[in-house]
């Protein structure tokens, strides 16, 4: 699980609500209405931009972001350079019943051992990767469907509080409180979207990139694995996956 | 029919009209003048951008995005397995007069019946499938131009007003009203752009996508059908283009 | 001619003098200087960024947005169906000096009479066609390198206005008017670019799309003709260039 | 040399200056603080962009917008086909010591001459090709960063501006003044950035463009010398890259 | 080391603090809490979109920005060139053991000493290259993503200053102050985007740009060593990478 992205939501929403508690009257800062138009509207617009079932599974979408199990690809590359050891002595079919950690993995061995030929398991683990891209962009698109859509239903929480508070300017002492909470609901679009929705687009973004690598590797590891590849020689080819300064770690794994 | 997008509009209308009435005076934000420069020159400019054919077709596209039907891709494949089956057992033409709901299989499946080389067929498709994603690629833009438009317009109306109100300010208690009107015209376009058109445009796309996903399915089915694959191996790569949480209901359909 | 364009702009510039009519003072809308530095300045950007040649030539482009001549791709079907039917009767000789509307189509058939090889005839008209596409690109350019200098000098008129305004501020009265004139080249910058510029680029690239796709329709239908297709299956294929509810009318034309 | 850019520069200058004079107090707009902080910021940003190197070449590209030596194709076309019909008649190595204006077409007829074979020569010009728009490309990103900078330095400089005249308002008089002298630098980074630096880098870029047609005119036309196509021929083919109306011009150019 | 970065950098600053001392009170300019609000939600925001990992390496990729080590292509060709003339002349073994400066070239020349075949070679360096230049991106996207932050966390601070000071404006004479520490955040904002984190990210694009061309040329030069091709043709071919001016002078180079 990576604490990154939860620690920096926690600590970006602290630094504001600390200093909206160190100017002083917090209370000011709370109106129920406001937050209504703004999480409601923005609820509403997300919705019509989607399907309910997408809407639904956005929330574990968004849960991917915190809870995100990382494989590290030193880590697979060590076990799959183990599966080419093992299938270059014993044939691929010594592989069956082994624990494979990655599920893209597994799959592709059990491909191999299923006794596909290799053009075709090359295909449809190509064909699984490219589907899944595309579904992780779903949820990608629902958060950036929020970024866009809170600071929108801001202006316009805004705007129907100016309206209101201009036509009716008897008090002048009245104008900058009621000024005050209309500008609220700009503050809540502006912190929804670049406090929470932008980055956390941004880190599923980043997730699906990394876990499209880690698919690369793999589809290369398994094409080697079922052409009897020596392990060495796919180790010192996968290697190149790596940021150059882990490459000394992987390359003293066992072969 | 899918409920979402309708939810979705009529919700955020409800909380944008909800949060007017709570402010009190509802009939501030009704200015007929300003309706008239918003919607008029919104219409005026999406129509100086299409032809007068794509502007009145445009309202066929927008009831689609509520009434779109959708093709389960579950039920297509199922379908596609038992076509192939068929096919497999009493040949290619034992399809012909059977009932196939989806429009593109059922064009597919004619196309074998009548006899069509393997690679024609499916050149035939691909084509169908471009120029199909062209023509819907006309309806989104036309959304889109509304969600340029509006907020521009509405703009241009908020100058008019300033800029008459700001030559004659003999009365000042005339400011406030005067600038509350200049600034509906704002109000209305950043609603209709971002609680209507913009929202409508992006699951305009969301549809021609899946549309597009559910094609290549059938393009993939009816060439396996042709060539006489195996039900059970059409049902494994089928399966592919499901979310992993579909799959299983779609792997113990009938093969 | 297509009417939604000229309608379009029209209609959009009179809702806008008609809001403007309606608030009572329309002579603080006309301001000599302010109409000079928002379009003489925006000429003078315009004429920076392009040639001499191509500044004088993009009148003859804005009229394509209005005057554009739409051939029917119906039409367009219809015609190659019938060359193709000569052609395979009494060769593609027969096909001389035959009258042919779409400019394209009777280059193409040109070259087949000419008697180059299939693929030269395919080649030079795709080179053609890359090139036509290239050359309506600058006329696109040109628009919106309107729609984008327009609104900026109309800032920069609006901002020296306000230093003018700010850095003389002795009579209180006049600070209203002021501001108002200041305001204008903003105003009239916004109605240049949204009301004028944008949508005509818009249409150009719509009328430019339009033009590739029959101009792809041609060369299919050329490429048949020339090979002696029959005119039947030519139909069959080319029908797919058309939306579905019009795909009856030109299946029913003569073959 | 063209014209164009530099009639659109002063021109723009021109208005901008005119229409600060009519205003009366041409003075308020020069101070002397705020023209380094927006020129000397801009600098420093666009220094912070790139290598020294570069920096000191973009001088160079810039004159290149007002310098430019256009190269008509019509004229290119006429000296291909001359070449061509020379190399037919007497062999390409007749063409040595001729006197050919295009550099890139004298390198690529060098390289016949020099006795490489026709696709060596033709990867040598196309890299030759390539590489050089790279580094156009460096030219334009270097007046792209001009127009990025320049604004953002006029608004920090307005911000400055602003802080300092809101924290000291004693004098009621002196408020206007001081906004007028905040706004100078969001004046003159838009007068930057929109009547010079993205005039100049959207010049560059259709110089680089026109450049790179013309390259590829002069790419076939060596192909076409070398492996001694008829110059009719070779002609025909040219024209295409020709628009429309300067094509008879061309045509009747002696072969 | 390249020293415009660095120069840019400091001058930007040095430009902003002069002109805020220009103003007098610059005791105004800093304010703590607006100076945590911005940076430290800048970065909570930042670490929200990426893993704790790069967030930590984010600092070592800014360095590279001043540390570049600039890899002359002028010398690259000196270099290549010269062990093209030892591997012709004794064999591609005789290099062994040579001290080469470029690592990339080093690996090269290493995978030919250890007797792979050229398309093996060639395929490791693509994939080294491939997979740098996606790594070189997270760094740049670092950047990139402060460069949003940044300003988005100014605005925040802007509004929660704004209404605080809206809501309790019993004395006339704080407002001004009140809203010059409320604008300070926006300020803040705009400095950190715009002199610092933007153009550091285009620094390290373009950075990113010369190491793929330098890798290209490397790349060429590999297969050219190992194919035992003619120095002098090898220089020939590798001169297209240097711009016009520097040509001379690598072809002065020894053969």
């Amino acid at each position: 699980m990576d604490l990154a992205t939860l620690l920096g939501i926690l600590g970006g929403m602290g630094i504001i609500i600390g200093s909206i508690f160190m100017g002083g009257s917090a209370g000011t800062f709370i109106n129920v209405p406001s937050l209504l138009i703004v999480c409601g509207g923005t609820v509403a617009v997300v919705l019509t931009r989607v399907t309910l079932g997408q809407f639904f599974s956005s929330f574990k979408v968004a849960m991917l972001a915190f809870m995100h199990k990382d494989f590290s690809a030193t880590e697979l590359i060590t076990e799959a350079v183990e599966l080419a050891n093992v299938a270059r002595k014993e044939g691929v079919l010594a592989l069956e019943g082994r624990d494979i950690a990655h599920p893209f993995l597994k799959k592709g061995i059990d491909l191999c051992i299923d006794g596909h030929a290799p053009d075709v398991v090359n295909q449809m683990l190509e064909r699984e990767l490219d589907l899944h891209l595309e579904r992780e962009e779903v949820g990608i698109k629902m958060f950036i469907a929020i970024g866009d859509a809170a600071p929108a239903m801001g202006m316009i929480g805004t705007l129907i509080g100016l309206v209101q508070m201009l036509s009716s300017m008897e008090d002048p002492k009245s104008i900058g409180p009621a000024m005050a909470v209309a500008l609220l609901t700009t503050l809540y679009g502006a912190v929804i979207a670049n406090a929470f929705a932008i980055p956390i687009a941004e880190k599923l973004k980043l997730i699906s990139n990394e876990d499209r690598l880690n698919k690369m590797l793999i589809l290369e590891s398994v094409s080697a694995i079922q052409e009897g590849v020596n392990p060495r020689v796919l180790q010192q080819s996968l290697v190149a996956f790596l940021p150059e300064n882990s490459r000394e770690i992987a390359a003293e794994a066992p072969a």
